[in-house]
């Protein structure tokens, strides 16, 4: 039986959950794996009575730098979040030779090329199966079973806040502010969304996303991001009179060696799986070569989950650490990020227009100069207007874009309104 | 740059697509994971020029035995199916030092616990991905991302054939006989096509899925057994009517160390994410202690999602092999199958029962006496008699029987209808 000695930087939500979970499970584990895992340092910022009580002073100290410089201890666990000081601290235990699992998004999005080198340098782990989509299984499936597998798309419901408040809107045809009001009362939504709702924490993990599928550097602000915050109740409705659900995604791709990441609401058909993820729950949608279709689906934050998957990650990087191993992420390629507007998507746009002769001929003549292809188009006239709603088939961005700019500036345009995207459905 | 030579014994749908796969993405794993794969030979009963015109003559040949005894060949990949001669084949591949990768449920189910001993004992991989859900990523993610996890059940849809009949059944209305003989003639189901639709091959597939999340014996002969040729066009459309579609699940779970597996139909809850997996896909959802609820989506079966999970498990394999290393089981622990009687289940029950006066509360009045607590009843009077859906709490199986039991015998019963499982809603 090898001992594992486990320093823990940070004690929130996740950290404690952490020590609960080892210690529950400290049998369990051992007799399938053959550690023993002990938490032997706790560093935090404030010592307050709660956690002296909870962890001994043993085991609880303020000073985060003895922890990864401690060579008694094995393995560090970082649960502080930010680039700073996670960073200088997390490339100090790698240094050392100590393994580093992180939850932290924001780090390995912003700089975690910096660290895979220098893990790599020690023959160390570096693993961060909690930074995307908490509890689920993903990077860990990407980076082993799916290791032979082209990806060539993922897309998914990485922030469950957002999903949250969608949900409401979509079920309950609640307004967004009211649906935003209820997530923060429930402390879904932190007081200021603006990280959530606008799409920057879908964006950091797009960025991982990217990186791992792709072997590729993707940082947090190569991502396109468009929020939710302008979606309407109208907007959900109207997706909904056509089989469709608003969700926000996060879609990485791989196209002829280029790399897109982006986040941005999209309307998803009622038939996809990913219609079917509701309130907080997370899933990530892949598109294989050879195995077509993958969905995984679970819980993308909280305590238990998020910590389940440290836990998941400590073990690997425990046992690694015993036979003298590491499960490098290899060099990184560098590949060009594809600027949106070459990006290719669906389109459902709403165009209000004068209801008078040949103007759907000249509405329509417009998307096809552009080269935008209309899938199907519904009219609603109503007294002199006529509330027209397009679906494109797949066509570049910037021709979308150009499309729109024409019809704004054309005389029988009224108004347009929502302009969102659209997922195709599955087969 | 490492050389691996694979042997792979069967040249069928998934065998074809194995070879293929690692012919495209060669240089794109090698450059991944370092690991040169080279399919050096493949075994076949019948050599038909078809397959010598694929594979040439220094690859095909008619001697499996040959190929497992070869010391030039590093890994074998067994996708032949069935227990003989795949069993004798496999023990003296481990026997020589190979890893062996398999894809045969039936295999495992019936005596994986011989194979795994003996792939422990040459300190070697035995990984069989592709026998449960095909592409899907389940068996190591048990394994590895949920290793300190302890898993309290799982419910799958692990049966492609069933899935798209129940599936047409539910969407178009369809007859049983109408929606097999459709899946027969796309080739989704056999022409006897037993093994898929009364549970036996999801029993081997449940039977695995418990070895694996419980670490115990089980096998394909202690899984309980319940297929779907029982189910109507008219219980779907009552399911449907109580805001439920009947899927066929492959259950498994722990309780105080005692281990359950069965295949039944059962009503799962529209909300519920099982409910909207559709067609051929499979799923399998997680409830776990602390990572809450997982769901894995893809597809099931077909060659290339099956040869994707083959090639997964082959790059582990060889990279163990290279390390010296190997990924065992551990010892598997023998715990008691706990007999369907003394499961819990809740339940739907039809009864008709002659309309008069009491008659209700002397009905509730037998499941009440059993133990058996009513959680919604709804009654529809025609003529002098009445149809009475019930809907239990969960409830033990046998107290269930026994309420049956009764009913039958009792002078106001005029029929028991269907009875069928209930999953209870996701919160």
């Amino acid at each position: 039986m090898k001992k594992i000695r486990i320093g823990i930087l940070g004690y929130g939500s996740v950290g404690s959950a952490l020590v609960e979970l080892i210690g529950v499970e400290h049998d369990a584990i051992a007799a399938r794996t053959g550690l023993d895992l002990e938490v032997v340092a706790v560093a935090v910022r404030n010592i307050t009575p709660e956690r002296l009580a909870a962890l001994g002073a043993d085991v609880l100290t303020s000073d985060a730098k003895a922890v990864v410089a401690d060579d008694e201890i094995d393995v560090v666990v970082e649960l502080i979040g930010g680039v700073e000081p996670a960073r200088r601290l997390i490339l100090e235990a790698l240094g050392s030779g100590k393994p580093v699992i992180s939850g932290n998004k924001e780090l390995i999005a912003n700089v975690g090329a910096e660290l895979f080198v220098a893990a790599q340098k020690s023959n160390v782990d570096l693993l961060f199966e909690a930074a995307v989509a908490g509890g689920i299984p993903l990077l860990r499936v990407l980076r082993e079973s799916l290791v032979g597998e082209r990806i060539k798309r993922m897309m998914g419901i990485v922030n469950g806040t957002t999903n949250y408040i969608l949900t409401q809107m979509s079920e309950n045809g609640a307004q967004y502010g009211d649906a935003l009001a209820e997530a923060q009362q429930l402390g879904y939504a932190e007081e200021d969304p603006t990280a959530d709702v606008e799409g920057g924490d879908a964006g950091a993990k797009a960025a991982i996303m990217a990186t791992i599928a792709f072997g590729t550097e993707v940082f947090a602000g190569d991502v396109y991001q468009e929020g939710i915050s302008q979606v309407t109740a109208d907007d959900i409705a109207s997706a909904a009179h056509m089989g469709h659900i608003i969700k926000l995604l996060a879609v990485v791709e791989e196209i002829d060696g280029e790399v897109s990441a982006r986040v941005h609401p999209a309307m998803v058909p009622d038939t996809h799986p990913l219609a079917s993820v509701r309130n907080s729950f997370n899933a990530v949608f892949i598109e294989g070569e050879a195995v077509g279709d993958l969905m995984l689906y679970g819980h993308g934050a909280g305590g238990n989950p998020t910590a389940s998957a440290v836990l998941g990650d400590l073990i690997a990087a425990s046992a690694n650490l015993q036979r003298g191993i590491s499960s490098g992420l290899g060099k990184l390629r560098e590949a060009r990020i594809r600027p949106m507007g070459e990006c290719i998507s669906a389109f459902c746009v709403h165009v209000t227009v004068r209801d008078r002769p040949g103007v759907l001929a000249e509405v329509a003549g417009i998307f096809g100069e552009h080269g935008v292809s209309i899938r199907s188009m519904e009219q609603a006239a109503q007294a002199d207007i006529a509330n027209i709603v397009f679906i494109t088939h797949p066509s570049r961005e910037a021709d979308v874009h150009a499309t729109l700019s024409e019809l704004r500036g054309n005389s029988s345009v009224v108004e347009i309104g929502s302009v969102i995207r659209v997922i195709a459905p599955e087969v």
